[in-house]
């Protein structure tokens, strides 16, 4: 079952963006053929194609069906990028495969001169929710850390990681959760420095551990996206 | 803090391998310079830099630390390797830095034609290992779903995750852990083969969920690590 996306599943015909063609060509397709997509808001739709030319996919909607969030919470992940980009662009694959509602890269102090392209993790976060087959994209967004401070909202659990915390701390498996509203920051890999942690926990973040281990960021990202996930779901 | 990898650390005189002494260039070092080694076995040592020479780096231990396993489980995660062969390195990265100790590629009915280079593999664990700055390297092998099955021992919980299963199975966050030994075998991309599953099934492998969404296999394996971690270490 092959699904494609497309952001507006609200008319019937529907042109599909030349990145969705792509991979349209490569499963080899043809006319009258049933397909999936999805819009990333909820909506999941079967459709038949209508017409192939080269680089263009026109496809017809025949049903749309509304999808509820399959979670009752929602988890954003704060996560300083990452010197190497795939090790952010992994995370951010294997995030959206687990379940994440929002993902902001956070630029810290000691953020190695982060190249960041938005557009290009929002084409993999699209690839994974295909994947996934889901109807629901997670928000990614990039500021600074001071920013991100100031918009974050007060009805969540907030929590902190960061390398060289005391291990008197709590473990995130089993710190409580009183919101169904989690938020979780990830430190870069020179660590946060002192003044961002300071600032962080009088914006009443939490200090937590992800284990025994000693993590790399995107490592540090994936653990705390299951951990919370499997916690808010079974716990 | 940099640590370097050397299999035998009882002798003082040590040569690192040419791989090692690699990274040792990388990062600069100079003569009576102190480094971190590891074995691999339980052993950290300590080393004074006497000579480094083209490809050749020369050592003296002087100091050694018998390292208790931090963990008082063990977790053998047996999974099918991936088609791509980056996505199973990936996931051998990855289950180090969180935790296990073996790691066995299953070679399954749907497996598309695999070629699993275990040296390499060996050496993305190995350097995982030293940037958990640990002294433990999980045993890599690889064998047939058959032959796995034949030598897996009686006394552990074992589990099995596949695509198809239905939804009242119980999911790993949740079911009762019995032995200090976990085995989870995480079937490929294809799934296993109803005949493979009817023979983990008789071979007492219980089957689990790992969570509500559709995971690739690589993720899948990576969730399973994560949970039976936290779960052995702080549930």
């Amino acid at each position: 079952m092959d699904y494609y996306y497309h952001p507006d599943l609200f008319t019937d015909h529907i042109k599909l963006s030349i990145e969705e063609a792509k991979h349209f060509k490569v499963l080899h397709h043809k006319r009258d053929d049933e397909v999936f997509l999805t819009d990333g808001k909820g909506t999941l739709a079967k459709a038949t194609v209508m017409g192939i030319e080269k680089g263009s996919v026109s496809l017809f909607v025949i049903e749309r069906k509304k999808e509820e969030r399959a979670r009752d919470f929602s988890l954003h992940i704060a996560i300083a990028p990452t010197k190497n980009r795939d090790r952010v662009e992994w995370f951010v694959e294997k995030a959206v495969e687990i379940g994440v509602e929002q993902i902001t890269l956070i630029i810290c102090d000691r953020s190695e001169r982060p190249r960041i392209d938005i557009n290009r993790l929002e084409r993999i976060a699209i690839s994974a929710m295909k994947q996934s087959q889901t109807a629901w994209l997670p928000k990614i967004s990039c500021c600074s850390f001071v920013e991100f401070m100031h918009h974050i909202s007060d009805d969540s659990d907030k929590f902190i990681a960061w390398c060289g915390m005391k291990s008197l701390s709590k473990q995130l498996f089993q710190v409580p959760f009183h919101s169904q509203n989690i938020t979780i920051l990830i430190g870069p890999e020179g660590d946060f420095s002192p003044q961002e942690i300071e600032f962080a926990k009088t914006h009443h973040f939490q200090e937590v551990l992800l284990g025994n281990k000693r993590l790399r960021t995107e490592t540090a990202g994936l653990y705390a996206c299951t951990v919370i996930t499997a916690r808010m779901e079974f716990g």
